[in-house]
């Protein structure tokens, strides 16, 4: 059995080698360059692991592991679009370094790049492979297409947005988890228990980053905080902070996103102070470590290779208290 | 054995009752909106008709049919974004009716739907239809992208432009085509043929576009015409027309293309009065027969119903024969 590090290598090497035709250059340049070292490579990453926990030939999740990459990517790239974001991972992104037709045809070649990698997929398994991939990839879609219409919105609710951000980000971390074991040969049983503990890590994942972007440290992060915030972005901390403030604290939020004039940092930290006045940033913590239990809970029930199950708790472990 | 019509009406009705789901609405209402009735269902078409050689079952072939459609139905989507198109099928174009953000997020909804239908071939066919469609896919996204690349160029050859309509047009055509045949049981050899014979047919209805968008009667083809010659599209008219050229024709046709002040009709008639006088038209039409013959030639070759294959070979003479 293979360590975590070692089917990290194992991933890297394949995208490294990704036979991309050269040219047309514009369609492929793009893909190659979004594919390039940085990414976390979490959702392969968990193919080749929960294949691990019932079979030890890695070779053969491993392109349609980089399927899921690619297809991650894909998201990146037209989400990237649509948020109008200019920096990935401290790079340009795709449409601001050559344009925005080119982003949104080089993401759809993506696409089909990954739909031909997870095809490589065992005769046996190709077809509940392809229906796992055709749900979660349009479920992925419906979750980017509420996250807009949020952004319009005053009224989401708590519930509305644990089931957006189920559909933009867990549905495919719980999907990596369950084509691990359908391409391990695992039962129909352990597959959906790998299904149901991905849910609860993404949710747990998705919290943490919202977290992060508001209370994380600047120079571990990375990144500037504070970024949701100024959008009036309605995450769970925004949403529960409307939910439990009195009308008076409520009257002052409402003040400060409608101040035009107040600075940037100003405007974060009043807003992060708010927070912590109602203790929202102790309720997300309990929150997300709530998800990362019951995700722990059902990964340790699942009936598979201890050794390799016993890698993924700590990694999950890490992966809840990473701060960046 | 049923006729091109009643096939049509089969693909009408399961296109009528795909059944999308409701919400997110500004996911899946443009999809709809692009399906609605107005398209020429060419390529389902292609695909029941060439079943219909081999087997008499259609019902069999009829998701996998209609998910050509909404692939062909993505890349309208996804083009009328890049070429900024206001108008398709007379009506605002889905990122014109709601926006692009809209535009890119359903139409790459529609490709995942795209898939979903095809994968709904039969076991013993769907690693060869995943494959054939992949490849096709990735084919056309390469031909819109060199269509987009020929833009900024002058030295287009006609080489290159017949390249670029066979990775935009005829690879999806000619894929229709033997995604019939594979569905209806074909052996190999059939199935090369009648993709090969698409091929041809896709080349002549491409470069019959271009024609009748420069020589097509206004009152007939139901739009503008000259819209190529405006844009200084590199059509195998344009490249032809420089390729045999004098000099001074050449000096005259580049005034005729700087020239700012020069009203749109004007430059569309002096344009199309140079390509007459080159025989450019002639020429073009010569071309688009030969491409017919041999798609014609090709298909009459193949060993399957031959009922159905003539009716195929009138319907292809009609098209040949269209001038809208």
């Amino acid at each position: 059995m293979k360590t975590i590090p070692e089917l990290l290598e194992l991933i890297e090497n394949e995208i490294a080698e990704l036979d991309l035709p050269e040219v047309p250059a514009n369609l492929y340049e793009p893909i190659r360059y979004i594919l390039e070292k940085g990414g976390k490579r979490l959702r392969p990453l968990l193919v080749l692991s929960t294949f691990s926990m019932f079979d030890d030939d890695v070779e053969k999740a491993l392109k349609p592991a980089v399927g899921l990459e690619v297809f991650h990517n894909f998201t990146l790239l037209h989400d990237d679009i649509m948020d109008k974001a200019d920096l990935r991972r401290n790079r340009p992104t795709v449409h601001k370094k050559w344009n925005e037709n080119i982003a949104i045809l080089s993401g759809d070649a993506a696409m089909i790049i990954a739909y031909d990698l997870i095809s490589e997929a065992e005769d046996k398994y190709l077809r509940d492979v392809i229906k796992l991939f055709n749900k979660t990839s349009l479920e992925v879609c419906e979750g980017q297409q509420y996250d807009m219409d949020f952004e319009t919105r005053k009224d989401v609710t708590e519930e509305e947005y644990m089931e957006m951000i189920r559909l933009k980000t867990s549905v495919l971390i719980a999907a990596a988890m369950k084509l691990g074991a359908i391409l391990g040969g695992a039962n129909h049983r352990e597959a959906e228990k790998l299904y149901e503990a991905g849910i609860n890590f993404g949710l747990a994942f998705q919290l943490q980053d919202d977290y992060l972007d508001t209370f994380g440290d600047v120079k571990v992060f990375g990144k500037k905080t504070g970024k949701d915030i100024l959008e009036e972005k309605k995450t769970y901390l925004l949403i529960n902070a409307y939910l439990n403030a009195s009308d008076e604290i409520r009257n002052r939020m409402d003040k400060i996103f409608a101040d035009k004039q107040m600075p940037d940092d100003d405007k974060v930290n009043a807003i992060r102070d708010i927070f912590v006045l109602l203790g929202i940033d102790k309720m997300i913590l309990k929150e997300i470590e709530k998800y990362y239990q019951k995700g722990r809970e059902i990964l340790m029930s699942v009936d598979g290779d201890s050794k390799m199950r016993d890698q993924l708790v700590i990694f999950f472990d890490a992966l809840k208290n990473r701060n960046k």
